[in-house]
């Protein structure tokens, strides 16, 4: 068994997600399709992070153990001639056995696109939320900088989920704004994320930009003592998972 | 009547071009449905400019005789309310009585969109063309240069049509890299272009940056004396429609 790396980009729009599901359309099937017909065997594919349905990634990775040694310089081209045109992959390499995609994330950046034009652009209408209301962009960085360090982040987490230990590092929360576009991407690098975490931040970041909420509401919500601070869940189709880094 | 002048971008993945076909979807197909919406009658739509099937616009123009008076202002929003949301009007003005859409187009641009990378970036796989050979950019660029000016453009025009004055003044044709984006974009501006010259000159810059025709060469197709260093016509999906410039 050869345990192999690869980085996938996607455009999350017609998927259920990147893991497997039943009766839906998801990344992983069509990855895990695409390297039956390579290997001529099932082939179990196991991603970096699941990615929400309408997420999208330009820098996802996965690994998965081939039955027989194939060139790694070669795998991308053969898969992205049997994967649809929304999924591409851009590099395969040979890991350690141990290696596991999701455990050996060491960081990862997401990005969070917004519309910043009075009226959607169309082209960018499936990677972006358009909001319609002006914000503060001082203000919405400012409430960024909370985000950055060692925080618990159990309270910007989607409610229901079970997990031992929320607390996280974030080394940014960096709103880029790109004014000739009328465009804003907001990036966050961090040492893992919770379920939502990211689309939660990018909420309550938004409604401080509106003036909804203020800087010391969102420190509370930080804190756990204010919860009204706390998102609104921002939609899945401006996220996208932009890198993971491992050493390797 | 009130002749009223619209700004319309659209995602021109799903159309058949702007003009209404039978049986084809175009976008001016969708205009007059919703402006039949709001007007209560059947009312004409006048495209400022053709574009072909897959083609996409920033800022296509139209202009249309309405039965009666709406604010302008509200029009945008009542229009979008109505169209699919691959087509959005992003403004409306009144104009004088005899405003003509296309034939009163003093200045157009186009861009047309090349991914550089090594592999498609899949979220501007519909609005761009991605091409595997490594280009000459520098060569690319003065190409470029050969086209600006005033020229008999007939070899760069799709064959078949009939024309009968073909002489266009082209103000600039600026390629600008995007590096960091491993992007592409050429910017075309003109007093106006004749059927697929955009997507034909495109074609033979590609050539040109591709070392695979001469700068003599191109000079010489653009005298009409060498047929072969024209094009090939550029795939529609990279070609977007930038703005369209009046006097008003």
């Amino acid at each position: 068994m050869t345990n192999t790396l690869i980085r996938i980009t996607y455009d999350g729009t017609a998927y259920s997600g990147f893991q497997l599901q039943i009766n839906a359309p998801t990344v992983q099937e069509a990855l895990e399709r695409a390297l039956e017909v390579i290997y001529k065997q099932p082939v179990r594919v196991i991603g970096a992070s699941r990615t929400d349905a309408g997420v999208h990634a330009r820098g996802q990775a996965a690994n998965y153990q081939a039955p027989f040694r194939i060139a790694a310089e070669k795998l991308p081209y053969a898969l992205n001639t049997l994967l649809p045109p929304d999924i591409v992959v851009t590099e395969a390499q040979e890991v350690g056995e141990k290696f596991h995609a999701r455990f050996d994330g060491r960081r990862k950046i997401y990005s969070y696109s917004i519309d910043l034009a009075a009226y959607p652009q169309v082209m960018k209408r499936s990677s972006s939320w358009h909001l319609l209301d002006r914000m503060d962009l001082k203000v919405l960085d400012e409430a960024a900088r909370l985000f950055e360090g060692t925080h618990d982040f159990k309270p910007f987490r989607a409610t229901g989920t079970v997990i031992a230990d929320t607390t996280r590092t974030i080394y940014r929360v960096e709103p880029l704004e790109l004014p000739e576009e009328q465009f804003m991407v907001i990036y966050f690098e961090g040492s893992g994320f919770l379920y939502r975490m990211v689309r939660l931040i990018t909420g309550s970041l938004v409604r401080a930009g509106k003036g909804l909420v203020t800087l010391n509401e969102i420190k509370a919500a930080l804190a756990g003592i204010n919860p009204a601070a706390i998102g609104p869940t921002a939609p899945a189709h401006g996220l996208c998972l932009e890198k993971v880094f491992y050493e390797l």
